[in-house]
């Protein structure tokens, strides 16, 4: 089955202690796209300028992706520049220009609104609700944010909570929606919002499940080298759904294992720059760190 | 098969936002031996002063511990005091009365220098040396460290990491050890200083351990309500010892579901001041925990 995914389509320039790459393809919706075309075919709902890159509509296209619902606006692609540290847990945002981004509305088009699976990854909540409100009774909703959202639309964001089966959020933004530091009392908090399953990523700790089955404590793939972890969150959610998607069974049945391969997908977009590792994978790729992690859990 | 630890033997005053606790029974040591106690007999080599309480002997006996080892000198027992924040993850020293611990020196009693299993609980790394020299082959050595060591005894730490077969320490100690922000990279600078197996331990976000089995990803157990930490990683430790010291089998084949009885055993000292917790429970609640830990973990 697709997945549908809606989110921002953007420009990323991201510098590192150790390198600068400029306007590499980035925003939620391509890295979680590109993490789930792995998996399943994927339509993706963005918004870009005239001066989108035509390498990165040939990088959608490589990876299958159906971009009937990708609109191209007069003006410019939205840009997002940033810095890590050196541990590269610290980012800051360096520049934000919004472009095209600023007077985004997601249209559907017709052949998109019966996705059976969908993603509303990390974009104004007012526009998850409009995505949804187009949908027709899709089987399994997730949601992403930031903390942009808590700060400047937490109501919206909070009605959004309650529609969707699965929310998925970073351990910062549980402390800030919940004021608990404590990640299982923040879980057992956001439960209460609506969503059957609720979802906490803590970076290269792991990620915590809660629902239906209990808590599964998911790990992240080991990695002695972090390059760049734009994105990351992204291509777990994005990794999740595609596995989802594709998997017999109910989603009880398989969310767990669908975060390994999320984390297994987000452990590749940590190797390179924006998409650049992501890129030159194959599902054989994934299948053997999904092994490691299998090897590296068991006791 | 018995334990022999060495550590610190203290009464902890600690302070959190939401209470007080004067003089508990602390010290690494003390945490290790109690937490090893459910799994096997133990001897503990340590020194208090002629305050030291007798409802803590009292304690000490009730889990079976064997005191030959326990030196009571002229003075003050070491009294240390601290003070947490909110969230738990840190805390400042608020006070440190060395006592009869100043001019400690471990000696052994004859019956302790054969036992097969040694763990090296935190203490300084000239004292750690001091009682490998006196032990007899032993089959398995772990210590453990702090921050303080690194600051003005690491030529000691160094040498004393390569005579053991397993070294623990947490992720910023690893860090300061190693000039490596990542656990991984962390993990293997480790190892060539020596150690079969090196386990970095992250708190609330578990442990990893490198042995020759690869990675293992030990999960901590889901607590939503932490009251006191002093102590969660001696406790780690010593339930891992105890639990090694009587499984069947080796080493390597025993280690990973050692970490999840110590992880367990961990979990119960965070949710009481001291070891107010731990002294409350039995075997059983420990194997209650270790299979909710299994089920949180499978995918």
């Amino acid at each position: 089955m697709s997945v549908l995914i809606v989110g921002s389509t953007a420009l990323d320039s991201i510098k590192t202690p150790h390198a600068e790459n400029p306007r590499l393809l980035g925003g939620s919706a391509s890295h979680a796209a590109v993490a789930a075309s792995f998996f399943s075919p994927v339509k993706l709902v963005g918004v870009v300028g005239k001066d989108f890159p035509k390498k990165y509509v040939t990088l959608y296209k490589r990876h299958k992706i159906d971009l009937e619902g990708l609109q191209i606006e007069e003006g410019k692609t939205f840009h997002w520049s940033g810095e890590y540290e050196v541990n590269m847990n610290h980012r800051r945002t360096l520049l934000t220009e919004l472009g095209v981004f600023e007077n985004f509305t997601p249209h559907l088009p017709e052949s998109y609104k019966k996705s059976p699976f969908v993603l509303l990854a990390n974009i104004a909540p007012a526009l998850q609700h409009h995505v949804l409100d187009q949908m027709q009774k899709p089987k399994f909703v997730v949601a992403d944010t930031m903390d942009l959202w808590l700060n400047i639309a937490k109501d919206e964001l909070v009605k959004l909570i309650r529609r969707v089966d699965c929310f998925v959020l970073n351990d910062g933004e549980a402390h800030q929606l919940t004021e608990s530091d404590n990640v299982f009392a923040a879980l057992k908090k956001i439960h209460k919002l609506g969503p059957r399953y609720v979802i906490i990523k803590k970076g290269s700790h792991g990620s915590i499940l809660s629902g239906p089955g209990g808590f599964f404590i998911c790990p992240a793939y080991p990695l002695p080298n972090v390059c760049d972890p734009t994105g990351a969150g992204d291509s777990f959610a994005g990794g999740l759904m595609g596995y989802l998607a594709t998997a017999r069974g109910s989603i009880d049945g398989n969310i767990r294992r669908g975060m390994i391969y999320g984390a297994v997908t987000a452990s590749f977009c940590c190797e390179g720059f924006g998409l650049k590792k992501t890129t030159t994978i194959k599902r054989v790729d994934i299948e053997k760190r999904v092994k490691e992690l299998e090897k590296a859990t068991r006791f």
